[in-house]
């Protein structure tokens, strides 16, 4: 029997129609579907395929032990993730031993800031794995905004608003365009960053991107409360033919 | 006759199944097809195509007069090129005024750095545009070079070659992760600035990402002509449990 491969497949933002069709193929034909999620939640990537699976499609959902209950400071965050990381890839290899292919669902991007990674570094040695790349939650937002984000020779920055509130700050003064993710419980941090730096005014919040209840607000105006994966962005003003 | 609508559809990087599902449905059941290209050549989002327009499509190639042939600093370049918008932009909108809907054809994604936005800044007050987000050049080139862009909290700088060298070398030496766009005459320009960041052996070039002839280098090894659409990137190497 031959070894299977692990398909890290990217859903993109959130619409069906936005996954690209090699991700549509192999989601509609799979036949081990793995997925991240919160212990006690449906998931956001197994619910982007909602009505897309096999009817034999057998679900590996891999749910996370932790996230915010500890710190990310705490030695232990680090600790408890890896341990629970080999553990999922330990399973996923064993499949892909047994000669079945496996997909596991992406939200977004594989490669750009995933939880896939985790289990590509643990797995490529080891078994054939294939990345297939997706629309980016960012991409998905500042489409939605109806604005171009960059222009001509623009810099673009791309944060975690989980970052120090001063180095959010400095880097947010010293860019053209923005893109800042992971907010949720770092809002206000991130609002007081962005009021530092001078560029409150400016910037966007895009919650749920491309999904049926999308909303666009100045974040000046919006609401103290966001989804984690709400994104928060600045449009460049570069040059303009 | 009710008014059409103009659709800027991302290609995404390059590969037909790496388009969305919606950019493909919209691709072949087109019947009018609007894309950029050099005069003489025959564009690269209308290769990208190839083989998947509808027999009754009407191609409407847009040729730029001028891309390198006057520098970026020369006020001309901008007077020459808003006058070409205007044009392209006038034409689409008199099909879309006579009832007829129009794609775009897209390279990447149509927000990022993309042409598409000064027709979109043209059109948008005047008739129904509509804008489908795509997989970006970068995401297919760090994907292409089998490891994670960016992990945790890692900071993405995105720049274009065409900047200043000691604006790209003081950005290159302050972020985690870099991607750079708009290469080819920047080459050496660019390898001057991140070995004077003390980043150049980090960095890899990717050509062509996605598509038949990909190749991904380090840039270190690489020669000294690469096309315009290359990307260089550093990987971030951010927190990893």
């Amino acid at each position: 029997m031959s070894v299977g491969t692990v398909h890290g497949v990217g859903l993109g933002p959130g619409a069906q129609d936005l996954m690209s069709v090699r991700a549509d193929r192999l989601v509609r034909s799979a036949r081990h579907v793995a997925y991240f999620r919160k212990a006690g939640r449906s998931g956001q990537a197994r619910a982007i395929v909602e009505g897309m699976l096999h009817p034999d499609a057998v679900e590996i959902p891999m749910e996370y032990p932790v996230t915010t209950e500890i710190p990310l400071s705490d030695p232990r965050y680090n600790a408890v993730l890896s341990g629970f990381y080999t553990a999922c890839a330990d399973h996923l290899l064993a499949l892909a031993q047994s000669g079945a292919d496996v997909v596991v669902l992406c939200e977004g991007d594989p490669f750009f800031y995933g939880s896939f990674m985790h289990l590509y570094t643990r797995l490529k040695a080891a078994v054939p794995v294939a990345v297939v790349p997706a629309i980016t939650g960012m991409s998905g937002a500042w489409t939605a905004t109806g604005q171009p984000i960059t222009w001509g020779d623009d810099v673009l920055t791309v944060l975690m608003a989980t970052l120090p509130e001063d180095v959010l700050a400095t880097r947010i003064a010293a860019t053209d365009a923005l893109v800042v993710m992971k907010i949720g419980r770092n809002l206000s941090k991130l609002k007081r960053a962005l009021h530092a730096a001078g560029r409150l005014e400016e910037a966007w919040i895009v919650e749920y991107a491309q999904m049926p209840q999308q909303r666009v607000q100045r974040l000046s105006e919006a609401g103290a409360v966001t989804p984690y994966f709400s994104i928060v962005l600045i449009h460049g003003q570069g040059r303009r033919p």
